[in-house]
């Protein structure tokens, strides 16, 4: 196993992509552009919903499920949204396949076409608002906070695990508010939400700010973001959340009465996180050893390896194992005491580490004497030898601390490539040499953003949420700009 | 809300959907087939999920992902599976719309036709086996115990709200072994956690057989599966397991290098339970009040409900209500307060037991006096005044009191309504007359399986299991039989 594949330093894609599919979290399918999510990255995704899904319930949201299809003609009901997906999505013709007249295989059944052919959902504000149209009525009806967890499917061309997969799985929340506060509010609320899960969870610093109209989901009035950046120096957009403002309510004609008695269009917000994290979380904390897991998100957080020459000394050795381990799982720590006889405790050591388990044990017979064990820590890969009294306390201490310091190391990483620039010379530079977040003024035209897009392939992430006002000029036209906004390529 | 839909004794079908509908768990979608689950609804599946993955999980089983599309020749690769799946699937051709020349609305664009279609996984079989061949190579790989939520599409004509549709939602296992004991071993397991399942959580009892020739899933061997009885005199199908044996693996290739060091194809098992348990759920226990959930499933167990003339007597009221709910909160019991001052006492009891919350608790002024409230159960609609001394227990006793209750109820109804008949008078006679299972010998040929079904609708639902070895004639063809097999009208 382990390191036969290029350093982060040599190819960052490809240490991306091999890291993926040995550490066996995904891989590519049959089909193209979709992915295989394995056992050991699935459980990684099930631990994110979890936690995720206990956000949205403690504020009040709750689940439901749509129809995987939606009728194409719904798509034409909002035009800026069929523009952003009709270009990218899976249609279905028929409903049939047949046998082969040439006796070999099957084939579409022609005589079985459909009248009108459904779209594979690429995201579900269309079927939704069709739906919300019967659900509500009056403004005791709202708001309508419901979540979906799902899969979904954009055509996409260029594909990579993770990161950009015409099948991926995300959460969708659809909200319905009798206000524009309201559900500006919700929109807030959740990216909040989403930046806490980030950082708290996933050790992953993240900013919050607003996109510029060129990048906007397609169909909001605003979309508001949270950006992480990558160790290339390349920023990942990981989560959004829109205000809808009455566009679909207008395009379904979703209506409710006032308090007033007064017959209005009902206010909208919608916000997704998707598998796309799993990408995330690998690329920002893992290195050129393999995978580094956050120990709140780690399927496995300790791993126990014992250490014997004659195979008498094992059943001493588990006897304390098993001591040890009852104290950690007392506690809710997750462990895997890994006694196979068929591989040898070096081969062990460098398996969990490849596979990001955050604390090391290890057990031999002079730890039997002394009554201490091994611990190494993943992130840093210290070792220390520590008593076993009062074990259980110490290994929940060092996995906060392994937390913190990811989230501190990723910290520091991005305030190390986040630049401010005043010119255009020094944005070039910048981008050319260091990458990162780029902080510069912008004249706020859509022109303007597409030409440094097309010029630099890089693009405004986001604007800050109460950002520092500031007047400046923007690097581009030398047109005033009150407010820095922050540039990077952007996977 | 409540009472202005049919009884049961009036119409079952229509009582079946009314329910389904008013009391907020499913309706139709725009599309035909395909159902939203609502999040009344989709809170009982959630906890139908959680307790389905704990038991998968602690027999060692383990969640992973696959892509929802099937290319169209995987489907040619084992026989009868495609005959099986190739009538009723959703064909994906093309991947991009474009908009229309008329300028109204968008079109297929033709120029974005697929090399091969794709099929929207029916079930997942093939293209999990297609990866399989991948990952076994030998002994060592295996066994592996996968499972998968997802949701899947089958064709059909006649849908009816989460008993069949386009659309549903379900967990499909596939594992795979390196002996046949060991995979059959597996597929028995499976089939008693699902009975486990259906019995402990759902309070519903279950037979457990084998499928006949006929009834088998399309590539298995055998097909395994739980049957319950719904009160209309109808089977329900409620969970199948399926022994694959080699056939997968033959058509996909996978072999394995055994501890004998021979390359041997891999034996193989699939089982899955989905949505229509909900459907099995509604119909086993409702009643023509309404919705009856058994507790363990009920997303709220208790709900309070203040009585009171004068606001003034809220507050007292909501203070010992809080005690009260604590307690019960603090035995994990899920207690809903609905002190709303919109909605009179007497609309919310019938709104709670129409929604079948199996327990109800009123508190009034003169319950603070004594000490007291007032506790109605669902099942039976008795009420009772019990002090509220001690109330956790208390109810947390009657809690597993209804649980037990339902359950037995419908035993009693199934065994009531399992006659065993020795000719085909009885038989017909039966069917007509009082529904329900019928113990019948049967000679064991496809043909006269075909025949009863066309005459009478009637299936074999299952052999049982270890069923009682019994020299008797088949009723249909009067030849020989050695053991009676269990028929029904089914859904």
């Amino acid at each position: 196993m382990a390191k036969d594949f290029p350093s982060r330093a040599e190819n960052y894609a490809q240490w991306y992509n091999d890291l993926v599919i040995k550490a066996d979290l995904a891989e590519n399918s049959a089909v193209r552009g979709c992915m295989v999510i394995k056992p050991t990255g699935y459980a990684i995704w099930e631990r994110m919903q979890s936690v995720l899904d206990g956000m949205f319930k403690a504020t009040g949201h709750v689940n439901a499920y749509f129809p995987i299809f939606i009728p194409k003609s719904f798509f034409s009901k909002e035009a800026s949204h069929v523009e952003g997906f009709a270009k990218e999505c899976a249609v279905v013709t028929h409903y049939r396949l047949k046998n082969s007249p040439d006796g070999k295989g099957v084939i579409v059944d022609e005589d079985a076409k459909l009248e009108e052919e459904l779209i594979i959902r690429p995201t579900s504000e269309t079927i939704i608002w069709d739906t919300y149209r019967t659900w509500i009525q009056s403004y005791r009806d709202l708001p309508l906070l419901v979540n979906q967890w799902a899969n979904v499917v954009r055509w996409e061309m260029r594909t990579r695990l993770f990161l950009r997969t015409a099948e991926f799985l995300w959460q969708e929340g659809h909200t319905a508010h009798a206000t524009q506060e309201e559900a500006i509010e919700e929109t807030l609320k959740i990216l909040d939400i989403y930046a806490e899960f980030a950082e708290k969870w996933m050790a992953l610093p993240v900013l919050k700010g607003v996109k510029s109209p060129n990048e906007r989901f397609a169909g909001a009035v605003e979309t508001y973001c949270i950006e992480a950046l990558m160790q290339d120096g390349k920023a990942l957009q990981s989560g959004t959340s829109h205000f809808l403002g009455q566009n679909f309510a207008k395009a379904f004609d979703v209506k409710f009465l006032s308090k007033e008695n007064k017959l209005e269009f009902v206010w909208a917000t919608s916000w997704g996180v998707s598998t796309r994290l799993m990408g995330a979380l690998i690329m920002a904390h893992s290195d050129d050893n393999g995978l580094v897991l956050p120990p709140k998100l780690a399927p496995v957080q300790v791993v126990i390896v014992p250490i014997y020459k004659k195979i008498e000394q094992l059943a001493e050795i588990s006897e304390k194992v098993n001591r040890i381990r009852k104290e950690l799982e007392d506690r809710g720590i997750r462990v895997k005491y890994d006694d196979r006889d068929t591989q040898k405790p070096g081969w062990k050591f460098s398996e969990y580490e490849f596979r990001g388990v955050p604390v090391r044990i290890a057990l031999g017979p002079r730890d039997l004497e002394n009554d201490t064990v091994e611990v190494a820590r993943r992130d840093t890969l210290e070792k220390e030898t520590l008593r076993i009294e009062d074990i259980g306390n110490k290994i929940e201490h060092l996995l906060e601390a392994i937390q913190d310091n990811l989230f501190q190391k990723a910290l520091s990483f991005r305030e190390e490539n986040t630049t401010a620039v005043d010119t255009w010379e020094e944005f070039n530079d910048v981008l050319e040499k260091k990458g990162g977040f780029i902080l510069a003024h912008w004249d706020g035209t859509a022109e303007t953003e597409q030409k440094i897009k097309e010029e630099t392939k890089a693009t405004i992430r986001l604007i800050p949420i109460d950002g520092k006002m500031e007047d400046g000029k923007c690097i581009y036209s030398g047109k005033p700009s009150k407010q820095r906004v922050v540039f990077a390529r952007a996977y």
